[in-house]
């Protein structure tokens, strides 16, 4: 039989170091083709890009994997690497990460890393985003490998029709602290910004966001809860934004 | 009584015909204040800007309306308009678009005047993007007008609690052929991508993201089957991701 085709990418960017641990991992389970952002893309949620043309170049970085740097978001990295390098060949698993810093909650929609794997779930591709609670470029993903492997695994080997985007996040914590996998619901918490502001050299004003992730979701069933109670968090994600439970409250509006 | 306070948003930048539309008609409902990009910001999705400052302007282009130009993404403006411009005052709603081109089915991922609505909600505002199914500037608007004040006006006056986000899309019709309101799920179409490929001056190759929209949902209840039969569809959404059919599926990944 033939090795399962597993795409990664991410959305720190090629050089960073997390998804050099995916790769690895990947490398284990199946033939492993790299398709990332040359640069750094946080926050950069399912931004594609229409007005300019993107680039693509070949990246001696993975010894022995074909590994492709992209001028793009993280979402333009999957289109492009299913459309472009892998030419529509069938693609097992796409897996992004790991990111620097959680994704954990609403975080989702802004995140580049989850980005990537919605982008994949749409395409029909199983895809999971896996994040460690550590923003530092040399955070430790030694304790969380035998982890991701096993959700790796676990993925390849269930049919891919439920569920078939994954929002891993691991917190950090050294390796018999781990306590384990939980299946979650998103947490209902968010950001409370704040802006920095200030004057640029030549007196102009500027912003800068920053902010403070705030929870008031107090449910034990929740990414944040399992996070900090020592616990993997996987929450079964989906693109259809669709809110069913309102439809009915607002026939109303049709005849208004 | 004092008159609810708007914000006017979109992704198409502060000068594109559509927005012009929207300030009009939220005008006569209440106080508006509007923040939107300097510059066109199609596809940016949920992306925020981390990494750099942002500007903020006046913008004398509404008569008689405060306006301000972002340097930032869509939901850039969401989150300044919120806590620089209008210090945290309750926003009673916001209103973005309306986007030259439709946002219905799978686009609101992509979307940033859905996105920029989607921020809106997750900051519990009442909050609807509109979007026109013609990408030309010069897109006929009036048609449609009554029908945008009407799910505003809607909108304004029911309880905040369910379907606050709402994805509008307006088929491209004379007056006379406009048939209604429709409640619609999001239509499970998508993108089939096909990449322009060419070499620049220096002999590069470059990729350019093109594609066709492709639906092979045959639901009459969708966002796509409404615009095509004439009818305008509202689909309630939302930023809970979470799949919650399949998170009983994936408990024995937590054994694995």
């Amino acid at each position: 039989m033939s090795k399962p085709l597993i795409l990664v990418t991410n959305d720190d960017g090629i050089v960073a170091p997390g998804i050099r641990v995916l790769v690895e991992l990947a490398a284990e389970l199946g033939e492993v083709v790299v398709v990332a952002p040359d640069s750094p893309q946080s926050g950069q949620g399912h931004a594609i890009t229409i007005h300019d043309p993107l680039r693509l170049k070949k990246a001696n970085i993975f010894p022995g994997i074909e590994a492709w740097e992209c001028s793009g978001t993280p979402v333009d990295c999957v289109k492009l690497a299913k459309h472009v390098v892998l030419k529509d060949r069938p693609i097992a698993l796409c897996v992004s990460g790991i990111n620097h810093g959680t994704n954990a909650s609403i975080n989702i929609i802004y995140s580049g890393t989850l980005s990537a794997a919605m982008e994949a779930s749409v395409e029909n591709i199983r895809s999971i985003g896996f994040s460690l609670d550590d923003f530092s470029f040399d955070a430790d993903f030694k304790p969380c490998k035998p982890w991701v492997r096993k959700i790796m695994e676990y993925t390849l080997a269930r049919p891919f029709e439920h569920g078939n985007l994954l929002n891993v996040n691991i917190p950090k914590l050294a390796a018999d602290k781990l306590r384990g996998i939980r299946i979650c619901r998103q947490a209902d918490a968010r950001w409370v910004e704040n802006f920095m502001e200030g004057h640029d050299p030549s007196g102009q004003p500027y912003y800068w966001l920053t902010g403070e992730f705030v929870n008031h979701d107090k449910g034990e069933d929740t990414d944040v809860w399992a996070l900090h109670n020592g616990f993997i968090s996987v929450v079964p994600s989906m693109h259809d934004l669709t809110n069913y439970k309102a439809l009915s409250s607002l026939n109303d509006l049709e005849s208004y």
